[in-house]
């Protein structure tokens, strides 16, 4: 690690990562390679002697481009967007550049506080209740994932029962989600030892826009009582991954804090509108939360991985979460004069991530970031409308944020095996287009194409032009659907 | 993200980061500040607008600089090293630059296959066995860090027995290490539900260099299952984190082996050695392990994080973690062609961490590799030598790697509280020197110094100078000692 080696090779490395976001566009959104493609491009085993970097750029031009999916092409509408920034990779590139391990305030503190300060930053942003901030018995901590983020919490939730009851009651504890719910949480369970009879999966209903009803989780909660059962946690959603349904905050909110249920809020995607003031009132209700979890590494400009996690009691994490071996121990830790987020996550080992927020905050400033989400929110309202013009198609569930769930109506509206075909097909041939990359869902059973704008480079253009690919897409498919509409589609 | 803003800013970024690596030596190794420090040099909240790259440099020179403890410094001999490289940052600006999340093969297949394939590669350099291969049953996955490593195939190993068992037996389950396996190990059981009644921490004696004694643990099983219980998993360790000591893996595999328990090698640290071919024999034995897990972010030039590990029977794996909900399907996974990592791992969305991996093996090449990590060992040797030769001083463990431990011996050898204050006395004055930064942990009751030489810049005039700085405190330690005899030390 020589400085000027470190410049001299860093500065290639940008121009060629600048180029690629010049040329993004010309790549194929999706790959269209096919499994297994790269084991016959490279060696069988490592060198014995070096290479040369210009070596390794060509390689990654010619043999790992073609298999990337370009999450930060603009014409990438798939799952959720996971954003790249300036001010985010600048943060990522110095972060690595320091390479410290801040799994203690001690191994470097001004890992730890700025993270503190940096979340209590984005928490104004948000406005959470004064109880979230570091300041007081809570505070935020960076996880990898939304994964980690509910898995932490799921047991501090459970520990801090079973410090009451007893080890022996953990086969009786129940967790509630809806069945909208992202299946991190039926992990998080599986692997918390959450009896699998014990997660319950509440029903939503079209007709509810695919939120959790109240009612349905206090009935859940009786019968569960009434059994001998012991109701530990609740995972609200603000955003759900499908439709980005969100949960009564409020409503639930008051169940969970007269039934003594730990109340999680999942706001992974749609948190980041919400430093919007008129997006804010989507997450009215977190003032009962315990714990509530937003990803600034979907749609706020900070690179992978950065999913921002605040509890209102801290203390329950650490209780779950803690080691305390020998080797760690130092003054400022022993004497309970710091945060030690060690005690916060699953791995021992961090990366410096809270940099990378705090830059693009600064990069950036509030009101350019609202600005951001409203112009993508401005943009699906856009692309809906389109949707809602052609009479061949039909948006499945109402849009909220950026994301568009839209279905291709089959010539006859009534046999749904043929609807879900035909947009299985109209799916896999706008992807195989390379033009565009989008996703699916199931809702009520009917398969959904998902579009979700959100990737910073995307601009009006683009979503003209993947409506008029799936337009055309949709009158071939149609017109051959009309040719053997008697034999089946696949 | 605009190509050129990238290109002007991020050429800025590398000329700082340059030159941070350029000044690393002006720095106190280990950050002087006082807990809270950051609070007060920071504004309480986000700014509107937006600020310039140059400010917040500035502020990063100035604010945060001071709080970073430098783990890149040739002087940082604390804990084990989290090393940097060209390569390695090279690959962690591509990876952020490019900034996918690859928790499925069609989300970016390079991804997945470059991982397999350079995990296939690391695993032939450490002659691992055909069975951790991906052309097999097994292969290899990249997690953050060893605490989820040994996390996941705690998971594997515990649902691959509660499916025959049933579920109820969670309480049953056994989990044996030794009392100087890493702390990671305590909290996965703790996490995984596992009883903390049946956690044998078994003991290690110095007469064995704190190595695991397969008499021991054959007495624990045997114990444990005439009470009814069900012996689950073994972690063995190749470099314990107090002091390098070795469990004897070709004993214990044939124990693990013949009962049935999951054996899991933790060579986090040590297992970087074992591409040279005269320590390759440390892992002698492997070939009965069920996973195999080095930090690749350790000692192997490969910036953090990039943990290694590698499963037998990657089906344990999957099982234990993998989810299948609509939005994340597609034809790819349905019809079992390609490895989706999200079903070996904790979190959902993972980096492109294998093209670190892989720009390291390729920009070094293994003889490189090989002479990088047998020099830190020589240097180490030299440093014990100068331990052994000043009789103030002892070397408490044997030296296999690159960790010396030792403590400066008290004027009378009798008082052991003595000898215990005076070496924390010792470690807390070395380190306020800021010229050199050193952990401690304790051995058999004693409190020990550990010299772990590990960072890439790192040369002998380095470890020359802290030996100086060693002698000079230990000078003025026992002179005040010798002044102060009747009193004691705190």
């Amino acid at each position: 690690m020589d400085a000027e080696q470190l410049r001299e090779n860093a500065h290639k490395m940008v121009d060629f990562i600048a180029d690629y976001y010049k040329n993004i566009e010309t790549f194929p959104v999706l790959s269209q390679v096919e499994p297994g493609y790269l084991r016959d491009l490279l060696p069988h085993s490592a060198p014995d002697q070096p290479e040369s970097l210009q070596n390794i750029l060509d390689d990654i031009q010619a043999k790992i481009l073609p298999g990337v999916t370009h999450w930060q092409s603009p014409n990438y509408f798939a799952y959720f967007p996971s954003n790249s920034s300036v001010a985010g990779f600048l943060g990522e590139m110095l972060s690595a550049g320091i390479n410290m391990v801040g799994f203690s305030w001690i191994t470097s503190p001004a890992a730890t506080e700025l993270e503190m300060i940096v979340l209590d930053w984005l928490a104004k942003l948000l406005k959470l209740p004064d109880h979230f901030l570091s300041t007081g018995q809570g505070g935020g901590v960076i996880q990898g994932t939304a994964s980690e983020a509910v898995l932490v919490v799921l047991l501090a939730a459970r520990d801090k029962v079973l410090r009451i009851t007893g080890k022996d009651a953990l086969g009786k504890l129940v967790v509630y989600c809806s069945d909208q719910t992202h299946s991190a949480l039926q992990k998080a369970c599986q692997i918390a030892g959450i009896h699998p009879g014990n997660c319950r999966v509440l029903k939503t209903e079209s007709c509810n826009d695919y939120s959790l009803s109240p009612e349905t989780f206090e009935q859940a909660i009786s019968t569960d009582v009434a059994s001998g059962l012991i109701p530990l946690l609740l995972c609200a959603t603000v955003g759900t991954t499908s439709s980005t349904a969100v949960d009564p905050l409020l409503e639930l909110g008051k169940i969970t804090k007269m039934k003594g249920i730990w109340l999680h809020v999942d706001a992974a995607y749609a948190g980041s509108a919400c430093v919007c003031p008129e997006f804010r009132h989507y997450i009215d209700g977190v003032e009962e939360a315990d714990s509530f979890n937003m990803n600034a590494h979907k749609w706020f400009l900070t690179n992978f991985d950065c999913s921002a996690l605040w509890v209102k009691d801290r203390s329950a994490l650490i209780h779950s979460l803690s080691t305390n071996p020998e080797f760690l121990k130092n003054k400022a830790s022993q004497e309970n004069l710091v945060v030690d987020y060690k005690d916060w996550q699953i791995p021992l080992g961090r990366r410096f991530r809270s940099l990378k927020l705090w830059m693009v905050l600064r990069l950036y400033g509030l009101e350019n970031l609202q600005s951001y989400i409203r112009n993508h929110i401005q943009l699906a309202a856009t692309f809906e409308s389109f949707v809602t013009e052609d009479p061949r198609f039909e948006v499945v569930a109402p849009r909220k944020f950026a994301l568009v769930c839209f279905r291709l109506l089959p010539p006859s509206h009534k046999d749904e095996d043929c609807s879900n075909q035909l947009n299985r097909d109209l799916l896999d041939a706008v992807n195989a287009t390379g033009k565009a990359f989008v996703s699916h869902t199931a809702l009520s059973g009917r398969y959904v194409v998902r579009f979700a704008i959100g990737a910073p480079l995307t601009e009006e253009s683009h979503i003209i032009e993947a409506w008029k690919i799936f337009q055309e897409v949709a009158t071939v498919l149609l017109k051959s659907l009309k040719m053997n509409h008697t034999r089946p589609l696949n």
